[in-house]
C-alpha cells in the first residue's frame, strides 16, 4: 500500500482545482505544495478528483441510531400528536417491530458515510425496558466501523429520568460503560421537576468529567426558563464549551427582546445551540447565533423512525433545510448553512485537527458541483468521501458491508 | 404500433399489484378487467412496471418557466433582502445574463417531467423590459413538448402593473397571443393600489373570460385584506372555482379567529390556495384548507432562479416540504400532502379526465416506493413517466432532446 495519497484536481471550499497531498492520514500540503515529488517516489497513490469541490468531512452532531427504522419496510404511522404518544408508541415498537440497535445503528452509519458524514453524535435512549441494550448495540457499530467514521455516544433518558426510577443508575452504568456525554430532555415537560432534572444532569457530568447534551423541546417562555437554569449551572460548574442544548425551540419565539438576552447569555456561557432548521414549529435563528461567534451545529435525524418519517441521512440535504428555514438565499448565507453542518457539528464535539488545511485530518468528501452554494442548495451526488486518507465511499456508497 | 399498452405488475396508489390497460391515451381498466384479451391479439404492448408504486401525474401548479438558471452556471447570488430588490435585479438580469425563456422554459420542463409531472401551470413574466418576449418563449415550449407535457401560462406582472404604464395593454396583448390566465400580484406592496390593481385583474378576467391567479404574499392584515377583497370581487363576477391565490402567507397568521374567518369565506368562493409550504414565513394550514373540501395546491419554482437557489423540479420533493412545513408525519397525513401536488393542483387548473381510475387519461407515473407516505417522505426514483399513454420519460429523464 502507498504511504502518501495524492488527490488531483479538486477544489477545496470552492477555490481553484489543486492537486491535495495526504499523508499518514493528514493533509500535508494542498496547491502548489502538493505535489508527487514529496512523496517517495513510486510510494504515492494518485486519484482523480475530476474537479470536485471538496469539503470538510460532514459532521452529524446530533442524530439517533438506535431508532432509524431503514432497511426494515415502511412503518406506517399513525401516532398520536402529544410528544408523550410518540415515546410510549416508540418504547412499544421497539419489542413488537424488532428494532435492534447494533443492525439499525450499522445501516444508518453506512448510508450517512456514503452521503460524505465522517463523524456522529448520536444520542441513545437509556430506559428501565431496555436498559443498556441501546448503548452496547450502538456501540458495537462504533467498533464495527471504526475505521470508517467516529461515534460519539449521547446517553439519553428518552422516557424521562426522575419519573421512571431506576433511570438515573441506568444513566451512570452507560457512562461507565461506553457513552461519551450526559443526555437530558425537557425537564419541566417530561420529568415535572426543571430543577431536580438539570441537577442530576449536571451532577452526572461532574462526577463522570463528560459533557452535556441536552434535548429542550420545551416552547416559549418555559423553554426560556430551562436556556437559563442551564446557563447557570454551566457558569457555576466552570463548563462553558462543554454544554449543548438541542432544538432550543423556545430561541424562535416571537419576542426578540427576550430571545436576544437568552442568547447573550448562551454567549456568555459557551452553550452550544444544535438546529435541525424544522419547518414546523419555532426555530433558533441561525443568522443571530452566528454572529458573532456561538457555535450552531444541526440536529439530524436520518431516515425514518416511529417518531416521523422525514430524512435521508445526508447531511447536505440538511443544510438544505436550515438554510430554507433561515431564508439563506445568497451565496454568503448558503456558506453558514455548511459551516453549521461542517465547523459547528466539529465544535460540539469538540474534533481535533479538523478541517481541509495542511496539517488537517484528511477527513473531507468530493461533491460534483461548482460552489458550496450549489452544495447546499442541489445537494448533488459525492463522489468520494475519505477518512483518515482512505477513501471509505464512492458514488454515494459506503465501502462497507451492511447487515 | 400498437394500439393499446397492458402495464403489468403495477400497484395503483400503494394498492394490491395488478395490471393497467391503456387504449386510446385513456385507462381502459386496471385489475381484473385489465388482460391482454382485451385488446385485439398481437396489438398490445406490455410493459412490465416491476411492482412499482402508480400515482396519477404530479401537477406543478405554480412555477416560473421563464427564469429558471438551470444550467447556466451557478448563479452567485447577492441579492438584497427586500421584494423590490429581487423584482429589479431580475429585470436586470435577464438581460446581463441572457436568461433566454424558450430555452430556459425547455430545460426546466424536460427536468419536469423527468420527475412525473405531466401538467404544469407557469406563470411568465410581462412586463415593460421584456414585453411579450417571456410568453413567446414558453409559447413556443409548449409547442415543442406538446406531447410530452400540458402547459398553461398566466401572464404575470411581475413589476408591477398600474406603477408601470403600459404593462395593462400588454397583459391585454398577452391573452390574446395565447396566455390562459389572468395574474396579479401584492395589490398594495407593489402597485400601491389594492382597489385598482384587483379592479384591473378581475377586469382583464371578464373581458377575456379567463381565470386569475394572484401571487399574495402581503403579510398579516394587509393580506388579509386583499384576500376579502378577493373573496368579493370573485362572488359579484360569479367566478367561483376560477381563481387562485397562490402564496397566501397571511393565511399562516397567528390569529386563529381571523384565518378561520377568511378560510370560510375562501371556501363560500370556491378561491383555491396555492402553498410551497416555506419553511421561513408563515404559511396556509394545509390541514384546515383541506377540511372539508378547499382545494389547495403547491406553488414550485423549481430549480434556481435568481430569486433564490432552492428547487430540483421535484413535485414529490415539494410534497415532502409541503409536509414537513406543516408537520405531516402519520401515513394519511402524508396523503394529504400528494393530494395537494396531484388532485389539488388538478382541480386548479379544472383538468378532464384527471386520475388514474378507469376512464381516466393515462397520465400517470411509476415510482420506487412501497407506500404513497414514503413516495411523499423519501422522493425515490421515478422510473416510467406515461403522458397520454405514451412513456415519456424513463429513469429519471424525460425522453425528448433538450437545448
Amino acid at each position: 500500500m502507498a504511504s502518501a495519497t495524492l488527490f488531483t484536481n479538486v477544489r477545496p471550499a470552492g477555490k481553484a482545482a489543486t492537486d491535495v497531498l495526504v499523508r499518514g492520514g493528514r493533509i500535508v500540503a494542498g496547491g502548489q505544495g502538493a505535489s508527487v515529488g514529496q512523496g517517495a517516489p513510486g510510494d504515492v497513490a494518485v486519484i482523480d478528483g475530476g474537479g470536485a469541490l471538496m469539503l470538510p468531512g460532514l459532521v452529524e452532531a446530533h442524530t439517533h441510531l438506535d431508532k432509524t427504522l431503514y432497511g426494515m419496510g415502511w412503518y406506517r404511522n399513525a401516532v398520536g400528536p402529544r410528544l408523550i404518544d410518540k415515546i410510549d408508541n416508540e418504547r412499544a415498537m421497539k419489542r413488537a417491530l424488532g428494532i435492534d440497535p447494533a443492525r439499525q445503528s450499522a445501516r444508518q452509519v453506512a448510508l450517512s458515510v456514503g452521503h460524505g458524514t465522517t463523524h456522529i453524535r448520536s444520542h441513545v435512549d437509556v430506559d428501565t425496558d431496555i436498559g443498556l441494550a441501546g448503548i452496547e448495540g450502538v456501540m458495537a457499530t462504533r467498533e464495527r466501523y471504526r475505521d470508517i467514521v467516529d461515534i460519539e455516544i449521547v446517553a439519553f433518558p428518552q422516557s424521562g429520568m426522575l419519573v421512571r426510577p431506576g433511570t438515573v443508575e441506568l444513566m451512570a452504568d452507560a457512562l461507565r460503560l461506553g457513552a461519551d456525554v450526559v443526555g437530558g430532555l425537557d425537564p419541566s415537560g417530561i420529568d415535572r421537576d426543571p430543577k431536580g432534572h438539570l441537577d442530576t444532569v449536571f451532577g452526572l457530568a461532574e462526577r463522570f468529567g463528560k459533557p452535556i447534551d441536552i434535548h429542550l423541546h420545551e416552547p416559549g417562555e418555559l423553554g426560556a426558563f430551562a436556556v437559563e437554569l442551564t446557563i447557570e449551572r454551566t457558569r457555576a460548574l466552570g463548563l462553558q464549551g462543554r454544554v449543548t442544548l438541542s432544538h432550543a425551540f423556545c430561541l424562535g419565539m416571537p419576542d426578540a427582546a427576550a430571545v436576544d438576552g437568552l442568547i447573550d447569555g448562551l454567549r456568555q456561557a459557551g452553550i452550544h445551540i444544535m438546529t435541525t432548521g424544522p419547518a414546523s414549529v419555532a426555530a433558533p435563528p441561525v443568522k443571530r447565533l452566528a454572529a458573532p461567534a456561538s457555535p450552531s451545529a444541526p440536529a439530524m435525524t436520518a431516515s425514518a423512525t416511529t417518531w416521523g418519517p422525514y430524512g435521508t441521512g445526508d447531511m447536505l440535504e440538511r443544510a438544505m433545510f436550515v438554510g430554507m428555514r433561515n431564508n439563506l438565499r445568497r451565496d454568503d448565507e448558503l456558506q453558514l448553512a455548511l459551516d453549521i453542518c461542517t465547523h459547528g457539528g466539529a465544535a460540539v464535539m469538540a474534533l481535533d485537527g479538523y478541517g481541509i488545511e495542511a496539517g488537517c485530518r484528511a477527513d473531507f468528501v468530493l461533491v460534483e458541483a461548482e460552489t458550496i452554494a450549489e452544495a447546499v442548495a442541489g445537494h448533488p451526488p459525492r463522489n468520494l468521501v475519505v477518512k483518515g486518507g482512505r477513501v471509505v465511499a464512492r458514488d454515494g456508497r459506503a465501502l462497507v458491508e451492511v447487515p
